[in-house]
């Protein structure tokens, strides 16, 4: 039998032991477990960058538990929840944090509400849920306690909806904005290669891209290693989704972007047919 | 039988090999141990900030080793120590490092000096203790190697101690001090919720708050999301001491404090009741 | 049996989710394996520090696979490979990043280029080849698939080798060039203390070190504890090379030095035989 694996999220941060504590606690509850830190450098209390990141790695990560917490309503009326999918549980406060990734597991087939002392620490306040909370029930989980026993079941559709957002039609182009900078300045927009393509354009066109009122120009690469020196270019990256990249060089601080800038793509206008 | 952990905990960082390289030192020594990495972020040559940073994990974590690396002193005459308490063992510098966590965990059982060069790795130079001494240590103890084998024993009330900072009472209020501002920008106090207590201090209470020269209006809440928009709060934290914090927002910075800071908390003089 | 273990070491940082993403890979492949994480932290494509991590590593890593991810060519020509040595295996892309911890290791038995794609994950573009090819090949090698099977041998030889910078006799002294700058601001140089000692220095010994166009003063001492405040010292440190440190102060800042700064030692103009 494979051993339980809990991959763990959180906004906790390296330089304090709360992470390593919350999996101190994981590993007191279940021995046996094996804790795969997804990243706990989520900016403090940035619920949609921590939601983005736990989507764009849940179809990678292994069978078990998934435990994310980024948390700034901790001690308020948010529940704490843990919801059953396919490929096992996910496990966190219900702010919209776990779920983008409940739904690109398959959905909730069962959700409870973390209400059951029993399977809880006794903390001193109720300031650090990840310790008190949500790594006793990742625990637990992963040592094979029935979902049914850590709270009462709630209905999966009243779980809080991640805010997703959404490109729409800009002129003759594509407005969307950026979901994601990563540690090499690439950008990543919530754009579709089918949004670029029902514009009529193709891997190897170049077109145009508008950022804080600026026009530039890039040109569509499959690798980043394609683009010339300084050369703006579109790369579909390795989540499938458009982003915006120069050769081993930041664009996002070039281009001054950051999560939730707006960025336009459209194509250029036609010259040479004219 | 539960594997046996090591529980590691250094100011080594993690842009440098120094902390994988311990771990891979331990797990060569023995290869069925599980390290869980308390963080490595420790400021460099911090004790102080190391040994507290223990102090609030150790109550937290697995039966077994753990392994506590600061070590402004490598290469002179202080000791490399082994502690057997009641739920493992602790190594690392004599330095005050372990200290505290060896009290809340009901002090030494017995300690040596980790002299036996059979369970060393030979290093070309004595500056990198963790990986040669410290690392190789936690592994036998974690393997199972008798304690007695590692050295000679020496007296536990030898161990140096760590300076834990005392409050003092001040006028009708009392003095303390910052132990640890925390990556959310909260503030740990060294005063107990008890100490307010026989102020006449009650959860709900207003109260004053004297930092750098300044006197500042606090509300003793529950939780983070009790206070108003930056209002400061007073909360009792999730190790039982008291904090300084705003909802969402970091009081240290907002407040000019860091650890050691001074901060004098007293009742607000009373005006409706007069 | 030994577990399976897996050292990685990447410049995909910790912020992001890549080297949780990868572990996730491996540990889907390889279920039993164990992933020790050397570091994650090597400057975003900086081949040379990360080749040179992955040396001063290598010995002291267990039995098992060696995963080093520095990249800057994804996506080019440059080969994904997986080198067969004493103790396992290194997997990686062919830009010099193994180059130096396999010559250290005792050499290539075997090397394929991993092209067999069975053995790679599917993504939707080629910029993450730590996900989709080299954390698989990893995983496929821990869980016991013969090297054969990942893609076609290729000669040890056709390797590209890593850049290792070499010292030259400079006047009465020895020229050399900083390797590495740790978190403690200690200066690791690319000199043996050999090459001291046939200059005629031995431990003890005052000696010149010129550093952009200054001449100062240092003391060859044998741990940081021995340097007298703010007197700058030459240690032999634990990897056995020659660096250049404070006593508990970081010696790269007040130098100006960082990775490839040029460095001179000399004996210092005899006075007192005079």
């Amino acid at each position: 039998m494979s051993p339980a694996f809990v991959s763990f999220l959180s906004d906790y941060g390296l330089a304090d032991e709360f992470a390593g504590v919350c999996k101190a606690v994981i590993l007191r509850v279940a021995p046996d477990a094996r804790v795969i830190d997804i990243t706990h450098e989520i900016p403090p209390h940035d619920v949609r960058a921590g939601a983005l990141t736990l989507a764009r790695a849940a179809q990678y990560l292994p069978q078990g538990v998934v435990l994310g917490v980024v948390d700034p309503g901790v001690g308020t009326g948010r529940r704490a929840v843990a919801a059953e999918v396919e490929s096992g549980y996910l496990v966190g406060p219900d702010n919209g944090l776990l779920a983008p990734a409940v739904a690109l597991l398959g959905g909730a087939k069962r959700v409870v509400s973390l209400t059951n002392p029993e399977y809880q620490m006794e903390g001193p306040g109720p300031t650090f849920a990840g310790r008190d909370v949500f790594a006793p029930a990742a625990g637990y989980l992963a040592s094979g306690v029935d979902l049914a026993e850590l709270g009462e079941e709630i209905d999966p559709l009243s779980l809080l909806p991640g805010l997703v957002p959404l490109s729409r039609p800009d002129g003759d182009g594509v407005a969307g904005e950026v979901l994601w900078v990563d540690r090499f300045g690439n950008v990543q927009l919530n754009l579709d290669p089918d949004e670029l393509a029902v514009l009529g354009l193709r891997p190897g066109d170049r077109l145009g891209v508008d950022v804080g009122g600026e026009r530039r120009t890039a040109r569509w690469v499959t690798t980043y290693a394609e683009a010339g020196p300084m050369e703006l270019a579109v790369v579909v990256d390795s989540y499938g989704l458009v982003s915006l990249a120069f050769d081993r060089s930041p664009a996002a601080e070039a281009l001054g972007l950051r999560a939730g800038s707006a960025v336009t793509l459209r194509p250029l206008a036609p010259v040479g047919d004219a």
